[in-house]
């Protein structure tokens, strides 16, 4: 068992991550002073693989399990099934110091951190991720929210959870298209800030997609190392945290344009990388060379690398502007500057956005 | 105007007290470089009054208003009320930058300020608070909420203003209830910890209930410098917060009992304080005359220092068990030691509080 220090004062806590690890949630969690009861939310396909394994674990702590079953997809991420979450664990009496344990993916995750940060004013906060996504991306770094209407992610907070347990045996249960979603946040992490573990991928990336269990593990460690040290700098976003971004912007708004149903996270990941790769080279600020390794490792990786037909870069623009990151709707673009290097750039122009989209599609 | 520091790092904020002071809002908020619109947190009646001069010292500053009206009372402190103004700030354009201003009492207070600790995972927040109770208790430390059907406060966050701005004028139109309940929290602060500010108290009661202004500025500024006190010590009630909870175990299972709407929240913590005082005089733990003392002046204050004949102690007790600061069902107490010092009493049996209960109807 590998473990991930994020340190943060006094919100300080440890990734584990290892091979068939979910019956050691108990243990870990008895040194942290956690009352007897526990929300253990997930969905019911996790729930039925997984449940038995992680609540018999809790047992063995001492630790009673309530379970909160969430309906599986992004729909669900709502107040109003978090409104059905604080009852559950009202009515069965958990109090300020009973964790709430996320198991499951990012919607799991980020929909039962939301209940743990707002739940009787915060309660302790578990991460169980079951899917590469949540293990290398969502669940570390503390963001939690849920959807509004108008947008993803609108209503949240950030709220650090008290340890994170990723077991790498759950991710060869995931479809493959879960796999991919992932490996567009563990190629971000390469491009943003290292481009050794970036080589490493272009090397490695048929061992991922076969699920190879030593390159998985380095893999999600790398990616979690990288994650904290930018957490570390930067909790809650005021500057530097923007750059794990990278390829959000534009994926967001594609995700928003399709009703968050037509491509997953990974692909609209994908897309916005390539689309940002596109647009530092028509600025200037990257080679030619490396602008076509980043697009070339997210084709290999199986991901879209342009956009869909369906939009005008005008709408997607729209969108764009619309996004939570925008500020009195200036743009601001994460962009690679090398395989392994990003900048923040204020201020990029519509028309520099627009003119890269419409060589995207 | 009186300035107060609350000093917590990076989160430390003032509190600004003064008659006719509401004008000077778009002077304060001019260094602190927020987004150059606001939503404005009212409720119609308190909108009516003081709207005009709040926005009109915003646009002074460059800040377009947004007015936010919710209905007034404790029941529209809840998820769908937050709702709607999530979708009011998202369609209007405000972004992480742009502050949430709660104009009113503690329900706007703990209204806006969830929205402004979850809207965009969090957004400035400013306090204006216009009844005496907001001026020296909620509006001060952080605690926001929405209420959960089945409880107060259930649903919230710690989440500290960027600023506090106390007008004293504003309490010349509030209705003399809305002075006595105020009144409760001020007392409390002396039976907490400030013996020579209970004896002030005891001298100057007449001029408070009279609003005279210097007495009330006095009130209102050594409240929130206690109050400031315990919040810097104990941010997140891990502990010695937990003081200011005094009167407020059996202040909330009374108020639970009876809807909210047949006593006020001062009406309430009065009859929680006195139960207090008689609890600590059974254990032996306060002398008899400083019981007496405290009594007398929620008495004097007009407040109830008797529990209502509709409920059994048992009843009062079942509700008390199920507060958000119980810990597995244990009772734990605020007990005066002495007029000016508190202590937190873990473990106080079920039968002690009864039988105090059935000598305080």
């Amino acid at each position: 068992m590998i473990t991930v220090p994020v340190n943060l004062d006094k919100r300080s806590y440890s990734i584990y991550i290892g091979s068939g690890i979910l019956n050691c949630l108990g243990d870990l969690i008895k040194g942290l002073n956690f009352g007897k009861k526990a929300l253990l939310v997930s969905n019911p396909a996790v729930y039925q693989r997984y449940g038995e394994i992680v609540e018999k674990s809790l047992a063995g702590g001492g630790v009673e399990v309530i379970a909160g079953e969430i309906g599986d997809g992004e729909e669900y991420k709502t107040l109003d099934v978090a409104a059905g979450l604080y009852d559950l664990a009202f009515s069965c009496g958990l109090d300020r110091r009973c964790p709430v344990i996320a198991l499951g993916g990012g919607v799991v995750g980020d929909l039962a951190g939301f209940i743990a940060a707002t739940y009787m004013r915060g309660v302790p906060f578990i991460q169980v991720p079951t899917t590469l996504l949540a293990q290398v991306d969502s669940s570390v770094g503390g963001k939690v929210a849920v959807n509004h209407p108008r947008g993803k992610n609108i209503i949240g907070a950030f709220y650090q959870p008290a340890l994170v347990l990723a077991d790498l045996e759950t991710l060869k249960t995931l479809p493959a298209a879960e796999i991919k979603s992932g490996l567009a946040e563990i190629i971000k992490y390469g491009v943003i800030s290292d481009g050794g573990f970036f080589a490493w991928l272009e090397e490695n990336l048929g061992q991922l997609l076969g699920l190879r269990a030593a390159a998985m593990e380095h893999a999600v460690e790398t990616s979690c190392r990288i994650k904290a040290e930018v957490v570390e700098a930067d909790e809650t976003e005021q500057g530097l945290r923007a750059v794990l971004n990278l390829g959000h912007t534009v994926g967001h708004a594609v995700e928003a344009l399709t009703g968050y149903k037509v491509f997953s996270h990974g692909e609209a990941v994908g897309m916005g990388m390539a689309v940002a790769a596109r647009m530092a080279l028509r600025m200037g600020m990257l080679p030619e060379k490396e602008a076509g390794r980043i697009i070339s490792l997210i084709e290999r990786a199986g991901l879209p690398a342009a956009l869909p037909a369906d939009f005008t870069p005008d709408e997607i623009l729209e969108v764009m502007r619309r996004d939570k990151k925008s500020l009195e709707g200036r743009l601001t673009m994460v962009l690679p500057a090398a395989v392994g290097q990003v900048r923040i750039i204020a201020d990029v122009t519509g028309e520099t956005v627009k003119k890269t989209l419409e060589t995207s599609i």
